[in-house]
């Protein structure tokens, strides 16, 4: 049964406060006939912290799109390498066992992907597979996890490594002034992650299902303006309303597995914005203390997009895991509108050892 | 045991001959000090013909990145349908019988991506797994066989459909002025391709192995510039001489399981130009006959990226198949530099069919 193991965060150094981003709203934009909503809706995000690759200055100006890959190439390859090995070692896995790379980024496109950089500049296996994922947005991380265990599922023995970065202030679009544009510039912030997936061993969810739901019909409700200047976050009016829509596509799931989302022991979900984890609260019959994870991510570090479901199990792990067998549920959610869910178990990874493995042993894939 | 079936591949009606080509270079680089090398380097492509989306002057225009991306979105949308439609029939399957989609393509770039317009519009179930790729170039045809037929690995009665969709013309550079650009001018051509992976039962290429290989610090010999003016292309001349490297990753893969690679009946290759084939032939020890369908891909269609494996395919379809239990390769090959090889047997699908399956039932996937 794959296991996906405990994941690695960092978040850069410049800080940007709530207080800080609302003056920078009243400053910017003064004359605007919204203003007095945008305000309300940021402060309603409950984000207290937001942390950025750059200084607030070189944030709020466009250097056009080529400048702005640029930093976010240069950026990701300062910052990933660190959770990478630390999420190796969480895993107690080298480079060298890893057989899949899955990286997920929708704020810079790289071709050559990270992948290949990743491999070349870290010794991970020419062999590795790389599966980079620019398009599915806040529902890549859900989605990462997902082919990860669907790999780790078609080989028992392989190691999958999900990599998530996301700089989504180099995605600040100074000429997008729509009330929902306005909210999303106090929303995002800046993140990197790590976690690997072992077919074999390892502790953290023992991923044991995974499936992805797709709302009809709301393609236009989350979506990338494809322009000159870059990726122009377009964020529709409705979307607040998606867990009516999607809270049934969890329990279908649950269902399926014959367990009871009510009753779940953990919950790890992609906290896009406060009323995403209020409404679930409310659809799936769930207090909301069991989203403190999500919650705590929101607030201390923002919409980090993908890198939001690692951030909230890194918390679970933080306060000491769960019990063995206690069961959860992971979901990323994000344009589409798409769901990418899995239901898991908590494995301790303090079973007895069967005779001649020991966990730092790492089982090697036989896939070439 | 995964059949990749027959693929369903379209072209444009936009043709653009050798010739057409040549007197295009003659006329718009008449200054340039190296033209006569640029236009001896188009005619050793052999490519005779290549199909676009757009008339020639339109082609020749660059109305900015937005407007190129608004085209993709258009086209893709017009011209997908019917290859995914001829796909699916050629696999004896619907919409609803496929599990996961794999969309290929990196001449255009959409969030939400093609797959949940394709759900939404084509029918196929809200629980369709989506799997966009944009960051493997031409290795992600490759790439899209090997991950659906790990999907199906997974989940033996999943059904998964792979989408390859290439308007290399919407990243013509009219101010990229280099050799290898001119070169790249008169290679690549617009395709569409879409081909089922069966979890059981159907008739085509039964994947029993696939494998990765990245050649170590070539990330810049193959790579987009990403500009306000979109994605531009650029290409070392150390390209060429790739094959020597990535032979041996072949061979590697044929020795792992126990199969001479070159006494394989037959291989379909990416045909990113005619050096790769000729050195295949060479360092593969394999007769040029061998690779007619990635030739014929090449000469008639020019480099069509990820759906040159797709269009080599069909020729084999196209020309009856193989004998039952024929060895061969499938390979990508693209920016990394990264090979994305596998290794199938023919499977004519002629086999008695066991009690209580005939091969118009396709099993669906117990997978939610």
């Amino acid at each position: 049964m794959a296991v996906l193991c405990r994941p690695a965060i960092a978040v850069p150094e410049h800080v940007l406060t709530l207080e800080q981003t609302l003056q920078l709203a009243r400053d910017m934009h003064a004359d605007h006939p919204q203003l007095g909503l945008a305000l309300r809706l940021i402060e309603n995000t409950g984000v207290r912290t937001r942390y950025l690759v750059q200084p607030i200055e070189d944030t709020l100006r466009h250097p056009g799109f080529e400048e702005r890959n640029r930093i976010y190439e240069a950026e990701a390859k300062r910052r990933v390498p660190q959770v990478v090995y630390q999420a190796l070692d969480n895993a107690d896995l080298t480079v060298r066992d890893i057989d899949l790379i899955v990286y997920v980024s929708c704020t810079g496109f790289m071709m050559p992907s990270m992948t290949a950089w990743l491999i070349n500049t870290l010794g991970f296996r020419p062999e590795t597979r790389q599966l980079p994922i620019a398009q599915l947005g806040c529902a890549a991380g859900g989605a990462a996890i997902n082919r990860a265990h669907d790999f780790c599922q078609a080989y028992p023995e392989a190691n999958a490594l999900i990599v998530a970065c996301e700089f989504c202030s180099l995605c600040y679009q100074p000429t997008d002034l729509g009330v929902g544009q306005l909210l999303s510039n106090g929303l995002f912030g800046d993140a990197v992650a790590a976690a690997a997936v072992r077919g074999r061993g390892g502790s953290g969810v023992s991923l044991e299902r995974n499936a992805s739901h797709l709302v009809p019909d709301t393609e236009d409700w989350i979506s990338y303006g494809v322009r000159a200047t870059g990726f122009h976050f377009q964020l529709d009016k409705r979307v607040p309303t998606t867990m009516k829509m999607l809270a049934p596509a969890l329990r279908t799931l649950a269902d399926a597995h014959q367990w009871d989302v009510s009753g779940l022991d953990f919950h790890i979900v992609h906290a896009g914005g406060p009323r995403i984890l209020d409404d679930l609260c409310h659809f799936l019959d769930v207090d909301p203390e069991m989203f403190r994870f999500s919650r705590a991510t929101l607030t201390e570090r923002g919409n980090i997009a993908s890198c939001v479901v690692f951030d909230a199990l890194e918390r679970l792990f933080a306060e000491g895991g769960a019990e063995q067998g206690a069961r959860g549920q992971i979901a990323g959610f994000g344009p589409g509108i798409t769901a990418e869910m899995a239901l898991g178990s908590w494995e301790t990874g303090e079973r007895p050892a069967v005779a001649g493995q020991t966990r730092r042993s790492a089982p090697r894939a036989t896939v070439v």
